[in-house]
């Protein structure tokens, strides 16, 4: 046990934060700035979507390339700045009630009024051989985030046909050549869509073997159906095979989940469908990724928790 | 004419975006790193709700003080060099056809294939003595984001009492005692909320003299409905007095408006009524008001203006 974590047994936190990415910091920071007594509980601080991001240069009011693990640890530091606690340790379930939260981790059992959830949605293991070891050094997940850093530079696209259509646009503005190795089949309709981009070579029925590099990507590896193995020289691979998932599964049904198995919120305040439990960041589903979407939704639900707790303090006993 | 516009006569921009404030210049910021051409009019550099923010020191990842002119600074540096051109200039009116915008100023016109409104809102004038003098000096419009600064202090509230009981919550948390100055009648049930507040002394049927102080506000002038003149010595002075009109004159009807007088948008993707107008910011209608939140719709605007242009190019011909 961390002496950081001593107190949880007997402490009673205004706001729990679960997931220390850019969301549940951004609601840490603006949770603790309100005088909440408030935790965050990580599990990892150099994991996450932005942790393992190489360089990320558009997140507005830092203007410089840096790494996502020292963005994240600037919001870390101002989250503390105003007070917030922060504790690196899984999460393993939550219990609800109405008037106390109760949050399960390997270190014991952390109670709140409030708990806001900033999980992520990086819920997916690498299993591309080379996928892990050159994540954020030429693997990408977010062609929005990313593309621009491969201008003129030859990039694979792997994965679910439909979300490379729907994602590809970027990459097709600044790579010189796409090489799109789409998994499984492709309607005549995607075809004649893919025909339309002149950068864009597409390899179906192909698999990928691996990966390869040096200290960044260098290439991508092929296999058609007749086993024949080719080398690409690339410098990026953008992968789609359902790699965001929601990581939701300590909540074991506590709250409602959309079709897609993100958690169901009410974008004006980021609540969920249990009173006093709120969601921010790539746990909700939305059409864009990027980090300062995740940091204004933890602003949201932590403005939000602060109301609610208001609330229930009988401040406004007379309001609803 | 400023040497900035002299092309704009004939150039198309892919983003016109009007308004300089924070969601404005983020929406230009990842409209030119998408490689578009963008151009951001700018009725003034340091008007806006952020503009006259004295400090700031919430808006996560810009871990220091600094005064709301220096983030929109730093906003507005990182916006250009990503590609983005700025103009100081007015907006008097917009023209919008399928497939050609055209946004009327006192230098010109310009021509886009997409346009984001991001105006704000601080339409209103001061009406207050010393308000505008002491604006981000003492006087301020946004309890979530400056109570803090008032920790201890003696503060006083002025406005529209349903406001002021949404609004005061923070600064019921921060200041050492508040003065409550409501404008018209109270009802009973809101008297007993303000009783339940032991900080707050409630003074109505006052009406505000002046604001007054040296460099920073110092007090607040009032008069009884007798013509009693008192003084408060006050360090803080919040004004809720319908201070936060949409600035959409200039639309003149072209896009929808919510009965409070928003622009209407799907917040999933910024969109407004007219296909290829997007807004962003304050002038769309929001529970909380945060810089952070405004840089993320303007991120989500031109993301979204992103994916409207690349479908029309016809990229993706056969997308509806």
């Amino acid at each position: 046990m961390s002496a950081n974590s001593l107190d949880n047994s007997t402490k009673l936190y205004d706001v729990i934060v679960i997931g220390g990415g850019p969301a549940g910091l951004s609601a840490a920071l603006y949770a603790a700035r309100a005088q909440l007594a408030t935790v965050v509980l990580d599990k990892n601080f150099t994991a996450g979507a932005l942790g393992t991001t190489d360089k990320i240069e558009n997140y507005p009011g830092v203007p410089r390339k840096l790494t996502g693990a020292e963005l994240l640890s600037m919001f870390r530091e101002q989250a503390k700045s105003f007070g917030a606690h922060i504790v690196e340790t899984p999460v393993v379930g939550i219990q609800s009630d109405k008037d106390l939260k109760q949050v399960m981790t390997a270190e014991g059992v952390y109670k709140g009024k409030t708990v806001i959830v900033a999980t992520g949605s990086m819920g997916r293991s690498p299993t591309l051989n080379g996928e892990e070891e050159f994540m954020g050094r030429g693997v990408s997940y977010c062609a929005a985030c990313d593309a621009p850093f491969f201008r003129d530079k030859e990039v694979a696209i792997i994965g679910d046909i439909k979300e490379i259509l729907e994602e590809m646009d970027p990459i097709a503005t600044f790579a010189r050549t796409l090489y799109v190795i789409p998994k499984g089949t492709i309607t005549s309709e995607q075809k004649q869509i893919l025909a339309s981009i002149s950068k864009a070579t597409v390899l179906p029925d192909h698999r990928v073997v691996r990966i390869s590099g040096e200290r960044t990507v260098t290439g991508v590896v092929i296999v058609d159906s007749e086993g024949n193995e080719q080398t690409f020289a690339v410098s990026g691979v953008f992968i789609y095979l359902h790699g965001n998932q929601p990581i939701t599964d300590f909540l074991q049904g506590t709250v409602e989940l959309t079709a897609d198995g993100c958690i169901k919120v009410n974008p004006e305040d980021m609540s969920t469908s249990v009173e006093g439990i709120y969601a921010a960041g790539d746990v909700t589903c939305k059409k864009f990724r990027q980090a300062v979407i995740a940091t204004a939704e933890g602003c949201i639900a932590a403005l939000s928790a602060e109301k609610y707790i208001t609330k229930r303090k009988g401040v406004r006993p007379q309001w609803g």
